[in-house]
């Protein structure tokens, strides 16, 4: 198989004599489309000329960007490849001679048949952190910013990469009592909010709409910590449950203000924190863009507990490949 | 007082030699924050050269985009203009020379100090609803894009523009019982779910965080119809509430989905349909970035019935500018 890094050489080589990659979409559903979070917050922060799109599949399809064509890249994640929407984007975008990144985990899909490149990922117990969907959407984008702009921090980012595995398996077997009282505490509560900024938030996002929502059937809704004190923290209370993602980076303080806040008025705060979990061994330079897979792997820690406390198996869907939709 | 298009006009001279104007950045907090969505969406979809981007402005002053120089235009809102984050993005953009375009209802405030142009909005009872702060944001895209790359349907946005206030009004009128209507099923509610898809879900992000949550102290999330599907979905009940925002134009496709998921497993759905209001005399071409300004300013007919019959007011708070944070 091609490397990332191969792959993008091949699309730029082929583009530069039409003006090389100026626009580059991340299309895809729930929790791929979150896993797609930190590779636009990549290059919507790193970039200076190219631009960065990331879609619902449903949204793109209906309403696609004009610049959608000669100067544009489209990246597509469906983990069994059998996604209608994201099919259908994957075609709108080959229709255009728009190139096609497909990261999947089927490799025999309909989602393939429609792809340019396809691309795997490491998934399931034991998985390869550095090789999951989330950090090969990044790659992508730090591949594409480095052979085009050129990326300043890209060794740091190689570090950063070298080092995720094991501070994420350290942070699983960190976390496990709190899981457990974790999920003493919440087994009856109706709605449990998450909180997060920064190019973490897609995490945050994840754990809100496919685990409480989807898996647990528990009421929920991920707010931005910069966004908090202008209008959500007025549901703030001695009972209303956060599920608060401290993060490293950039944006630390604005989670920090809304923790602040939230310890003073509200009690019922589960705190992870990326400082806490050993995320700094990573430079400054590139942790930012880190922060989603830690988190993103510590809450299973959690929804384990969850699940078995609350017997509601983590797999129970009522509609979900069920029925027509 | 200077037009929009005559400050942009402005600033696109300035910036001719310097290579122009290639990032917009949109930087507001909460319910302003919520009314750059249309102006976002606008650029997103229609521009091939100028970037767009926005932003909560307290992720902006603690991480913000390299691109941040020569060649951007910062848009910041505050109402009173008194925001701290949002004047401080303010001072950041004028410390790197960038222009600062300031959307506000108070002309002396500190934010006033840190803009470049300052544009007042229309607000309040009887306010023209195409000089209100969403359309005004919308407008500097429009007149950004018109002015650099050229925009094909400028006119038909202007026609937009002349028809939006009649629409609005006599929707307002149109939905006065339907409100009392919901305000008598919905008030011992504890949690509402907003949903919407397109360049109008600021609007559904708007009452869900700055109406249900803050204003009303009723869990919420704003969910987006084409996100439905992969996982918020499966907490739909015969119980669950939803207020649905049916947009017309592009995304229309979208939502009907999800509604039509809605009719037949929930029972429990407040519709307001921007066909059924009479959006459509607005052009094809440009409806969609209207969608946001209707659905805005219909939802206070509902936010005030809701209100009186729970009698909490909606201007009570527990937190906002009473304590510290």
């Amino acid at each position: 198989m091609m490397s990332i890094k191969a792959i993008i050489s091949g699309i730029v080589e082929r583009k530069a004599e039409k003006g090389g990659i100026t626009h580059v979409y991340y299309v895809a559903c729930g929790g791929s489309y979150a896993a797609f979070y930190p590779a636009k917050a990549f290059l919507e922060k790193e970039a200076t000329k190219v631009t960065v799109g990331l879609y619902n599949s449903g949204e793109f399809i209906n309403n696609p960007p004009v610049a959608l064509g000669d100067n544009a890249v489209v990246v597509v994640a469906s983990h069994k490849g059998n996604t209608p929407e994201t099919i259908k984007a994957a075609e709108l975008a080959q229709s255009r001679g728009v190139p096609v990144i497909g990261l999947t985990w089927v490799t025999d899909s309909p989602l393939v048949a429609h792809c340019d490149f396809v691309e795997t990922y490491s998934f399931g117990d034991g998985k390869d952190i550095a090789e999951e969907k989330t950090l090969k959407g990044l790659i992508t984008a730090v591949e594409i910013l480095n052979q085009t702009e050129g990326y300043a921090h890209y060794e740091d980012f190689q570090d950063g990469l070298s080092k995720i595995n094991r501070i994420v398996y350290r942070a699983w077997d960190h976390l496990q009592n709190r899981a457990q009282a974790f999920a003493q505490e919440y087994k009856d509560d109706k709605v449990i909010y998450t909180m997060a900024s920064g190019a973490g938030y897609g995490a945050a996002y994840l754990q809100s709409i496919c685990i409480f929502m989807e898996m647990q059937w528990i009421h929920s809704a991920c707010i931005h910590s910069g966004e908090f004190f202008h209008g959500p923290f007025e549901i703030t209370d001695a009972n209303t449950p956060f599920f608060f993602q401290f993060s490293e980076g950039s944006t630390r303080a604005v989670d920090e203000r809304a923790l602040n806040f939230l310890k003073k008025y509200g009690r019922r705060i589960e705190v992870v924190d990326a400082k806490e979990l050993g995320l700094s061994t990573i430079k400054p330079t590139v942790i930012d863009y880190f922060n989603h897979s830690l988190f993103n792997n510590v809450y299973p820690v959690y929804n384990r507990a969850l699940a078995e406390i609350r017997q509601h198996p983590l797999t129970t869907r009522r509609y979900m490949w069920k029925v027509e939709y």
